[in-house]
């Protein structure tokens, strides 16, 4: 049996990234059997294991090579001579983009099946002068259909569009865009081990438009494309009222709601699902998750972060590499 | 003392209108000390009552007469010859709008302090061909300032905007209309017993614009009203990110958020409070509650309904009418 290599990145050296990284491999949780890829700097991990008091090893990592499990090292950052922790900086901005940026080349090279990436700052990022918000704007950069989701034990969504003022969002709700976003959300779902098989699609409008009296999108543009895609055979349906579809999806792992709009999806699932869920990137030809918190820089370097989201991202990342292995 | 004077629709004959508020009267649950004023047909309150296996008796009720604590009955139906149950009908439609009527009357005309509203059937209000969807579309014509609000033990919202097309409530978030808002929650809400004394506000745009980079309405319209506001001593600040601010608001009663458009209030507090949360109408002269759920035709004539949702309508009317007693 050849296990799938995934690819983690410690995220920013200033927040609690390189702790729930070491923490979900040193901890004696159980993860699915894979190669795990480490992308960072080997200062840091020894540092932090130190500090935490978790024996930690890994070996290089040969690119070339698949299959073996175990945990690797793929060293990535050049040692800066200390580490700013608990504040954005320059330096931790561009090593948290250098290790993720080695990881998403090796799995677009086909050497990891999927990549889990611990948290960066924005404004790291931004001091650092890169131009890209975060990770998923970099991958956008790649893969123009990647779709955000939202993975959690209350609640499953994923955003038609995410970091759009609201005016612009609207304006993107078209049939042949969302026909494309339900196959591929359909695609990528159907990938994932014991993943959702059936997806709800709000309304835009209060009440789905009512029949016409509240908006017209639902039934020029929504309904249409919900038509077009259960043509295909993908078992969805919709637009529903936006306020009561949240509660049919909950709890049920199976369904997953497509969400038309940034806030539509995220102030249902972060109500439900605060800081425990796992964010997914589908529609690449590799897996990506990562924890859905930030870089808590409040907390850093204290032995305190909870590595939960972290171990449930990886935990994700091996449902979807299952097939592949 | 005085005790306040409180009207009750039954709401639609056909629903469990009829049913949840004999319920809440006839079950010995404690409700504040006032005069209940039942607004409706005394057959179906007979016939209900002898259903249910409940003894209720209810005096008439003098108009003019005010703070004797007990139930009253205001005839206002014409008695049809059978009523229909558990579907939509003109002839309910239009006995439970002149029970609704005959009360807002009453409390337009100072002869009432609240008004608690049975749910109606806004199929059954288009089949008698009344030109209102509902009962606030209905005070709206009254009082165009009135503001729908929910309260519920989890959540307490309030919505700037409520039946409109998503793009046009979008075009309402203007900084006049904000302030005029936020002065009619603070005052109605400081009217309230126990009520919420803070008010969070949502930006529109995810993460509420991140200054300025998803949108403009939070630095043009958004925040100088909340400014605005604060000015004058209403303790209230945003915008904040919508995707976090409900879970602030969880379960403080003493806050209220003041959503931005229909869904952005109602996913959040539909997930939270399903069906048992109360609906208020602020910006009246008078109070006016209802329980937060339809006529339930499935199970109308059957026993089954709870009348939870109706007893904590009446409840927070009372706590609306405390400070007039």
């Amino acid at each position: 049996m050849t296990v799938p290599r995934i690819g983690v990145t410690l995220g920013d050296p200033g927040g609690v990234g390189p702790e729930i990284v070491l923490k979900a491999f040193g901890s004696g949780v159980l993860l699915p059997p894979a190669s795990y890829i480490l992308f960072g700097d080997s200062r840091i991990i020894a540092e932090e294991a130190d500090a935490l008091g978790l024996p930690f090893k890994a070996g290089p990592w040969r690119e070339g090579e698949r299959g073996k499990a175990g945990i690797f090292l793929s060293e990535t950052v050049s040692p800066a001579a200390d580490r700013a922790l608990r504040r954005p900086d320059a330096r931790n901005g561009r090593a948290s983009f250098r290790s993720f940026e080695a990881a998403v080349a090796a799995a677009r090279g086909g050497r990891l099946e999927a990549v889990v990436t611990g948290p960066v700052s924005k404004t790291s990022w931004k001091m650092a002068g890169l131009p890209w918000r975060g990770h998923t704007e970099y991958l956008e950069s790649f893969y123009p259909g990647a779709i955000m989701s939202y993975w959690s034990d209350k609640l499953l969504v994923a955003l038609f569009s995410h970091h759009l003022p609201l005016s612009k969002a609207l304006g993107k709700v078209r049939r042949a865009a969302l026909l494309d976003f339900f196959r591929g959300l359909s695609a990528a779902a159907g990938r994932v081990e014991g993943g959702p098989r059936e997806f709800l699609v709000p309304g835009l409008n209060p009440h789905a438009g009512e029949n016409g009296l509240l908006g017209s999108e639902e039934e020029l543009e929504i309904g249409p494309a919900v038509e077009a895609a259960r043509s295909e055979g993908i078992a969805i349906s919709g637009p529903h009222p936006p306020d009561t579809v949240f509660r049919r999806a909950l709890g049920r792992l199976d369904i997953l709601v497509a969400a038309l709009y940034h806030d539509q999806g995220l102030i249902p699932f972060k109500l439900e699902a605060f800081e425990s869920g796992v964010n997914a990137t589908l529609g690449l030809p590799f897996a990506r998750t990562s924890p859905d918190h930030g870089t808590a820089f409040d907390i850093a370097g204290r032995g305190k972060a909870d590595p939960g989201s972290m171990v449930a991202a990886i935990r994700l990342a091996g449902r979807f590499t299952a097939s592949a292995s």
